[in-house]
């Protein structure tokens, strides 16, 4: 299979790993690679990518049969702005943006010319940020979710599905609002959940951390600039995923501190019980909790 | 440095590792295992472990000159009942349980009549049990907290740290109230928000899952039975730290309901600010933190 001319619009943990990984299975004839800084083109061409680079995006799509926007989800429509009239009317248009509802209302101009446009998804990534943290093998076994709405062309669609399989990644259609919620439920809330944890430790406790802190807590070393916004593309969903599990947690807390001990332990057995039988099922069926101890 | 006859009661995750630990640094002349299932013993013998077993924990303790009690924390009362009357009255008496202030009330007794008596906790373990998931070098670089009170003989706290040393942890000295509020903040709050977030997330959703998710919800997979005894054991300080997350949990989600976009973007940032330097400074400071990624 191969996907003709690929442009990678931001050469960041994503799109970095997609360059390495599309260079790596030889889906790409030829691979076009857009950033705004030509130190971070520099970086790539120190890596020995095999890929035209530029700072101008029009030049990098206008041969493009496939073209990825990896740049954070506040520069998105901005960007497109800069470079649709350059999209051939052929071209695939995807993103990877972590929040579609609103990407998808951004970008809603590149439904109505020209382009294919569908968002997606890759569930995968990292604490780090940038290219060097890019692997190519970041995509395989990963679920990539794309979203088709009533406005997407069943072809966009159907390369979608095909160029992320290329890849070695599951693909899984939601709408965008199906997926906003999902990515609250197992994305953005944990983010805050996460960050939460660390804030509340005081510092002599934060010395004392183990393994398990540690894991906990790792995605709230991730970038506050790309989580700001993020999680500002997507409060409300977050919003409202939050406010089921702070009435789950008072639940809890009131139980702890009245409940006679059989009581307490009745009800800490039902919800520890039920997270360890459904996290048990997550380990054998999902690829990427195996791929790790 | 010899601890001369070392008695490990309970081959566990965390006794079976500081068997393996203990005899790999040769840092015991006998090494002395009670288990309360032969069956427990057969894996430790197939083991190879060089170690004198029995199911008779008086047996195990006669000639101990250091008492290691690693069985979960609501059997401990009545193992040292059982066999309180064999221990040396110079032996050291420690055990490795998650709680401080209840281990500390339910063997008062040893502190009234024979053996030096001490709570210690290592910041070590996993979300995997048994003798099968023991390391030899579990306790490298991982805090031990012991805890000294009123009623603590010196001998027992210099020779409990001295043996923790030796075994390659940073050992810290708390009182056992203080230690179950800091264990709240870093094991026990994180444990009931790791099970919620799984629970929470709707069986969709948690089949795409990524790498954050796998290991913020990592703990989840430990024992319930464990963490049953665990969290009522540590009830009053869980209930106290989850109170000011619930409460900052609340604030955030008015923000993210309410607030406008600039605001919300204030807010989100300060926090995740706030978290990512100071998870930045653990992984500068923290040996747990660096071992891993």
């Amino acid at each position: 299979m191969n996907f003709g001319t690929v442009a990678i619009l931001g050469p960041g943990l994503i799109g970095g790993s997609l360059a390495l990984a599309l260079a790596e299975r030889g889906l790409a004839r030829r691979l076009m690679i857009y950033a705004r800084s030509p130190r971070a083109l520099d970086e790539i061409r120190l890596a020995g990518v095999d890929a035209e680079l530029s700072t101008n995006p029009s030049e990098a799509v206008r041969d493009a049969d496939v073209v990825i926007l990896c740049v954070p989800i506040e520069a998105m429509a901005g960007l497109v702005k800069e470079c649709r009239d350059a999209f051939k009317p052929t071209a695939l248009v995807t993103d990877v943006g972590s929040v579609k509802g609103s990407v998808d209302r951004d970008l809603a101009p590149l439904r109505e010319d020209r382009a294919l446009w569908i968002g997606s998804h890759p569930m995968a990534g990292s604490e780090q940020a940038g290219f060097s943290a890019a692997r190519a093998d970041l995509f395989e076994g990963a679920a990539v979710i794309i979203t088709p709405t009533r406005h997407t062309h069943q072809i966009a669609e159907q390369r979608a599905e095909d160029f992320w399989r290329a890849l070695g990644a599951r693909v899984v259609n939601l709408s965008p609002e199906i997926h906003d919620s999902y990515v609250a439920q197992i994305s953005h809330v944990p983010h805050l959940l996460a960050a939460a944890l660390v804030c509340h430790a005081s510092k002599e406790a934060r010395e004392l951390a183990g393994g398990g802190f540690r894991d906990t807590t790792r995605v709230a070393s991730g970038s506050p600039d790309l989580w700001v916004e993020i999680l500002s593309a997507n409060a409300k969903p977050v919003a409202k995923e939050l406010e089921a599990l702070i009435t789950h947690l008072m639940a809890l807390k009131s139980h702890l501190e009245e409940s006679p001990e059989a009581t307490l332990k009745l009800t800490l057995r039902a919800a520890l019980e039920a997270a360890h039988d459904a996290r048990s099922k997550m380990v054998e069926s999902n690829p990427l909790f195996k791929k790790h101890k």
